[in-house]
């Protein structure tokens, strides 16, 4: 009796840091959502108000951190569990991070929204948010399904966004030298697009972590990410 | 004497985990020197061995995490060796990243390279980078120095660093505006600084993570740090 009490207990605890994770991934597609719609929609209001949500994951990364801690003293868990409340740890950190990136979108707002843009010329910025998210709600629901090809597929895409991103950057640089009026706007325009990059880096974290929670195994090093536009600019030579 | 003996091998496996926090510190150091000398040097071998040097900062951090937890499971640490002990996870964390600074820096040496920029134009990377450094030295030896005025003494003078990258930041867009043959160049150079800029941002976490360790406290979440250029090209108008 007293056993089936502590084995409950055990459970409702691993339950609470699984519940949390989802929890901050939801918070963070809505950061990442309402912070482009700031930019596009040149909204000051929406962007004050996604720069103060991030608190929200800030502290959700803080609780779970401590719950888990508790919970490794006292359960001295062991392999899969382990894993999962390690998991848990990192995971939570990549979400507080992607939550740091969607609140420095929102703040380009001021300076873009300025400039008086067309909605046309952040069709881009959309195109490439709206693969990450993709992304993001992928390995969301990887998180819960724990379905091993969901998890891998994840990785595998990641080349995707680094793709656009390198040719995103391409035509920017070639409006910056078009007319140097776009500079300023076209340099807040292309941090916004990094950011969206390297939220794609840690939705790739992400789905790291899952395979590892999944399979005890790390995946190799070799991943698809990379921000390929270190090249752009020089002819056939290449540094990796 | 076998209470004894217990003990002391605790001691050992604690001085482990600050020994390999040094050895990453000092590894990133050397990274982030070479990384910019290999930019202002237009050295590509130098770039190459950089980014191949990131590697021991991955697997020491996998390191640190596995032996953390392991300590944690077997002695089941309370109050300062536990926060000695998740202090070590998240500080090795934020020196892995600082050693993905580097590597980004160092990738945009083929880039630079070609464009055959004058050592002056380097002026301003080297300066800032001088200033991350010692703030990176600084908060490594208050590490083992364990002295609080020294810590908070870091994490106050990171506003130094972000005024100079929005200082620079400001200089670049007006090289593009003169020149269009500089856009290129100017952005791989801006995206150099921005790693420098958030290398700062690192080393405050490494400075907040110290004071919690030392004092059992989290400082307050007002951080001077943050890159200010997202006003740039703007008014007077503030958004925070």
């Amino acid at each position: 009796m007293s056993m089936n009490h502590t084995v409950r207990s055990y459970d409702t605890e691993l339950k609470y840091l699984k519940a949390r994770i989802t929890e901050m991934g939801n918070h963070a597609v809505g950061m990442i959502e309402r912070s482009v719609a700031s930019i596009v929609c040149s909204d000051l209001q929406l962007a004050t108000a996604v720069i103060a949500d991030d608190l929200f994951l800030d502290e959700a990364e803080r609780d779970i951190d401590e719950k888990a801690i508790t919970i490794i003293c006292k359960r001295q868990p062991m392999a899969v569990d382990l894993r999962e409340i390690i998991g848990a740890i990192r995971i939570s950190s990549d979400l507080e991070r992607i939550g740091d990136m969607a609140k420095n979108i929102a703040k380009r707002t001021v300076a873009l929204s300025q400039t008086h843009q067309s909605a046309a010329f952040y069709h881009g910025l959309e195109t490439i948010t709206a693969l990450a998210l993709s992304q993001l709600k992928e390995v969301l629901n990887a998180y819960k399904s724990r379905l091993l090809e969901r998890v891998d597929a994840v990785r595998e895409r990641d080349g995707k966004i680094d793709a656009l991103y390198t040719s995103l950057f391409r035509e920017l640089l070639t409006y910056m030298m078009e007319d140097m009026r776009n500079i300023t706007v076209c340099t807040h325009l292309l941090f916004c697009l990094k950011n969206i990059e390297r939220i794609g880096d840690h939705v790739t974290n992400i789905a790291e972590m899952l395979h590892y929670i999944i399979t005890g195994y790390h995946m190799s090093s070799e991943r698809p990410r990379d921000d390929l536009t270190y090249k752009v600019g020089v002819g056939e030579k290449k540094i990796d």
